[in-house]
């Protein structure tokens, strides 16, 4: 049986750690992020090239980059960047991928950004050209596309006018992200119809937070409209630190195990990914856990003996 | 605007308490249930006539009963009846509606009831002629109509079969339960758009455990085939003592919430909801509470501010 394929990539040691209590230390982080790729998590969110006084659990990513490359590493991994300086460090770090943040409310880009929707456009533009011309890819990644905690409901049309323009100019992947966990099913299947109808599913993916529990609804209603990339934070981490009420990241744990239970190939290993959960946790000492572990650790030991 | 209805059923005073650690006094299960029934939830399960060896918590269903009929209670009441016996003891009480437990494996009638598929078929088609000749509403739930702990995934031929022999014979409503809460999404929109074609969706219902924490995503995938019914749990308490793996029931906080996002009338109060809620975690002591109460009760604050 040949597997429909869904690409998770883990955002956890980026969206994740950037808002835990704890900050890691530059060995911490790599050691979760060899946990993570060990259970083959095909993209993994490695840090962002941010203000580390803005960030401060971000602070040293460009020797996390080193540190991966120097050994080798191979699982492809992202560096978030929000300006041109971000971009600068992420090249001379060795990213090969870099993220973008758009925004589909005003609101969101000044508290964020402290730019306008159309400064992150441009932005997000010329470093879209830059990259092309240094061989590095680029995802453009739409915060709140479906509510913001500051204006609102988000406007269906303006997702998809930003859609439409960065991936006209090349982007190689766009990410339409539930910033404050805000999304239901419905909305969900009715926006990424639209875009797949539009573009095509190939380069679009979702990205959703779990603060309403209707995280892994949102990923069956995207699933249905034919999207098959999804980020993901390891152990539920995550959140937003300037989005009010924004909590962790749909789980990697429960994405995997879900999309795994309905057929579609992950390349995932569900036993080693909870090492990697396990380790979040012990890192972190705040990290939620898959709202599933307790079902899914009894099912692993169980397939185990 | 007018607003597709959807019609929940909380459980919590039948399938949740029987799971709890604690067994609650009458007046706390009667407690329990007016704060269900303030906070406008359309139907509730409160209790069965099973044996009180068997379930303890259970015991003295006939007094609870009897109290809301002398209180003048309003909210259509529910009772679960295994047997015969249950059903005389129910009418009894003045139960005017019954859930009878149909199974789909062979392994979950021997453990559950101690009888086949077969003779719980017999029963059940006894007790639904007695109960047209009484006036009484007879509710048909089929236990493990996804998959079974002892027989593994059950075949939709085999649910479609039971349903269609007990919506025939009269049953006022078919309830697909996943007992063990081992569903995904796709298998519950194929089984449910399968029945809905057959049956259309008026006597459907659907009843989700959150085990894998796949609960919204398949009330979800449920209501994009159609169906308008479904049984949750105050608190997501719940689970079946005789299913190893069974955890709470989908919370009727999330449930409500979802439903209520995207726009359907449920009737339900989501702030006196949560008094229910709260309610049921203070009774219980292990009532895990709504996946989504921390963002819930935020919302809740800011709405009353």
């Amino acid at each position: 049986m040949i597997q429909d394929r869904v690409i998770i990539t883990d955002v956890g040691p980026r969206d994740g750690l950037q808002n835990q209590l704890k900050i890691l230390t530059i060995e911490q982080r790599l050691s979760l992020i060899r946990s993570i790729a060990e259970a083959g998590v095909p993209q993994i969110e490695a840090g962002s090239f941010v203000s580390p006084k803005a960030v401060p659990a971000m602070a040293g990513t460009d020797q996390v980059f080193t540190a991966l490359e120097a050994e080798g590493f191979t699982t492809p991994t992202i560096a978030l960047i929000p300006n041109m300086k971000g971009y600068e460090l992420a090249r001379a770090a060795g990213a090969k991928t870099v993220t973008m943040v758009l925004y589909a409310s005003e609101g969101m880009a000044q508290k964020n950004a402290a730019m306008s929707m159309a400064g992150a456009e441009d932005i997000t533009g010329d470093i879209l050209a830059l990259a092309k011309r240094d061989n590095i890819e680029v995802i453009a990644t739409i915060a709140v596309a479906f509510a913001c905690p500051f204006d609102g409901p988000t406007d269906p049309i303006v997702v998809e006018q930003i859609a439409a323009k960065f991936i006209r100019a090349g982007a190689d992947q766009l990410v339409l992200a539930d910033t404050i966990g805000a999304a239901d099913p419905q909305q969900v299947r009715a926006l990424t119809s639209m875009l797949v109808s539009s573009h095509g599913a190939e380069k679009l993916g979702c990205h959703f937070h779990d603060t309403r529990a209707m995280g892994l609804a949102n990923v069956y209603a995207a699933v249905e409209s034919g999207i098959r990339r999804f980020d993901s934070s390891i152990a539920g981490m995550g959140g937003c630190p300037f989005a009010p009420g924004a909590s962790g990241n749909v789980a990697t744990d429960d994405i995997a195990m879900m999309l795994q239970q309905m057929g579609f190939a992950t390349g995932i290993d569900l036993d080693k990914l909870m090492h990697a959960s396990n380790l979040a946790q012990e890192l972190t000492g705040t990290a939620p856990g898959g709202r599933s572990k307790a079902w899914l650790q009894g099912y692993l030991a169980k397939q185990a003996s």
